[in-house]
């Protein structure tokens, strides 16, 4: 990574890496993974393929996922060009599990923010056809929920061999459109976050269209509601959106400059390893074996060099 | 629940659960479950084995764990007997991970809180001998850790039949006392509980001794540490705690009524299969399978009945 400073946005865990000892024989811990990284391992996240969510304490920033929930990220787009949430609220927090956001007179029809161009409503994304050529970096450890995990482009992924299908999972992080009881009564204005424990159980259920990428510890650190499912009782409680914009309609020096790393090299299989089986000093004993949702997708915010 | 006005603590997720109804073959939901419950599913916890961690924002009362980790149970009560922890603070909250507390002195031996007469550190309690005669309440749904996973007291456990071992698996809101590197490094001076996805990496890598039963939003809702390892960086940001105190120790008026759903019981197989295949009206699809982070463990405020 010479041609960036970078700042690791990715919380390291117990205990210091061991410093790198390139003579050693045994696999990198993960501090040395990345320090070891070469640009190719890393991609830009695309503006036009982000967005920004401006709170008063600042930037929360969403990778969207196109290539799994098309029509959702299309909408999602739309409505902040129109600047639909601007000054909507985050309306729910529930203790280990969700933040949503929107509208809090969505349920009163003269009194809702009006939608101009977008769609209010669409039909599900839940999942999507396996494309053998797209890479899939697989996980060989297993899965309480499904046949396969993995990643793709940066997500994590759950696939079904049998039914063809692939479909993106419940980590944390991962950003979701609430939806009533009706499927196809989402459409991206009610927004969740996952804060918690992965809900796995709600894969499939609800279409999941993006990822945090930056800024989850102000939507995971909000004070919890304390109505039925975590809605803030008292209007008072709501937190503001200031804005929600799609990055490319930002002028650059005013984007946040973040690389990904990419989920389909070998040092991310590294990385994954290091996870894995933690080299630290601190650990007496290595788990073998690493579940979906404490594979770690590191993010840094790049510098360009002067 | 006839004796008893109760208060679920528990958030309920998603979508409300369909009304009950008796005449329906289908199993029931976990309103359901709860709601049909019986005084026998439910068991006080012991003031004797419960401390409770007061701030300013509240109470945490947690239930401690000495079938797992006697010596470190005894050790930090012995500490809050000691008054030890009053007035020292929150040091850490690392976002989807831990929040820890000790002393914000405890590197610099003429300022660290003095010990009366617990001990400063003690041998590690990674795990201990199955007893076949302790009720384990196995999930057959599988894990990606540990070669069996279930229940025994109210805790999420695994086991490993071969090695005859069974411990405690790090699950939201469990409990344990860090460390330094030497595994002997810990007593219960430092404690860490789980405030995001279960880090099962630690599992037999540090002792757990108890799991939060009320108050878990005091802790994870709190900001999040800037410095390595989410320590705060300011001391104006670590967090007073005021007091630690065993319950027994206080006057029956003063304490925090809480019942705990039994996990050896018909009813508890009920809950976990209602979160295994959510009937609730809002679902489309049953997951089949249910991850051990993912079952709750139900806990009820108990108000006497006039």
């Amino acid at each position: 990574m010479s041609f960036y400073a970078m700042v690791v946005l990715l919380a390291l865990g117990f205990g210091a890496a061991n410093a790198a000892d390139s003579s050693s024989p045994k696999p990198p811990a993960m501090a040395e993974v990345i320090a070891n990284s070469k640009s190719g391992d890393w991609r830009p996240i695309d503006p036009e393929n982000t967005l920004y969510m401006d709170l008063a304490t600042g930037r929360i920033v969403i990778e969207l996922a196109p290539t799994f929930a098309p029509q959702h990220v299309a909408n999602v787009k739309a409505l902040a060009r129109e600047h639909y949430f601007d000054g909507l609220a985050i309306l729910r927090v529930q203790d280990n599990y969700v933040a949503q956001w929107g509208d809090p007179n969505g349920e009163k029809p003269e009194a809702a923010r009006k939608i101009k161009n977008a769609r209010k409503t669409l039909p599900p994304e839940f999942d999507r056809s396996i494309d053998s050529k797209m890479p899939f970096s697989r996980l060989p450890d297993g899965d309480v929920y499904a046949p396969e995990v993995g990643f793709v482009e940066g997500l994590p992924v759950a696939r079904d061999p049998k039914s063809g299908k692939m479909w993106l999972v419940h980590c944390y992080g991962m950003v979701g459109a609430g939806r009533d009881s009706a499927p196809e009564r989402g459409g991206g204005t009610e927004i969740y976050v996952v804060i918690g424990h992965a809900p796995r159980h709600l894969d499939r259920n609800v279409t999941l269209f993006g990822r945090v990428v930056k800024g989850m510890e102000l939507l995971s650190a909000l004070p919890r509601g304390t109505g039925p499912l975590g809605f803030y009782e008292k209007p008072e409680q709501r937190v503001p959106i200031k804005t929600v914009r799609v990055a490319a309609d930002l002028p650059p020096t005013e984007r946040t400059a973040l690389e990904v790393m990419r989920t389909d090299t070998k040092t991310f299989g590294q990385l994954i390893e290091s996870r894995r089986n933690r080299r630290e000093e601190w650990f007496q004993l290595q788990a073998g074996r690493i579940e979906i949702g404490n594979v770690p997708i590191p993010v840094l915010a790049a510098t360009p060099q002067k």
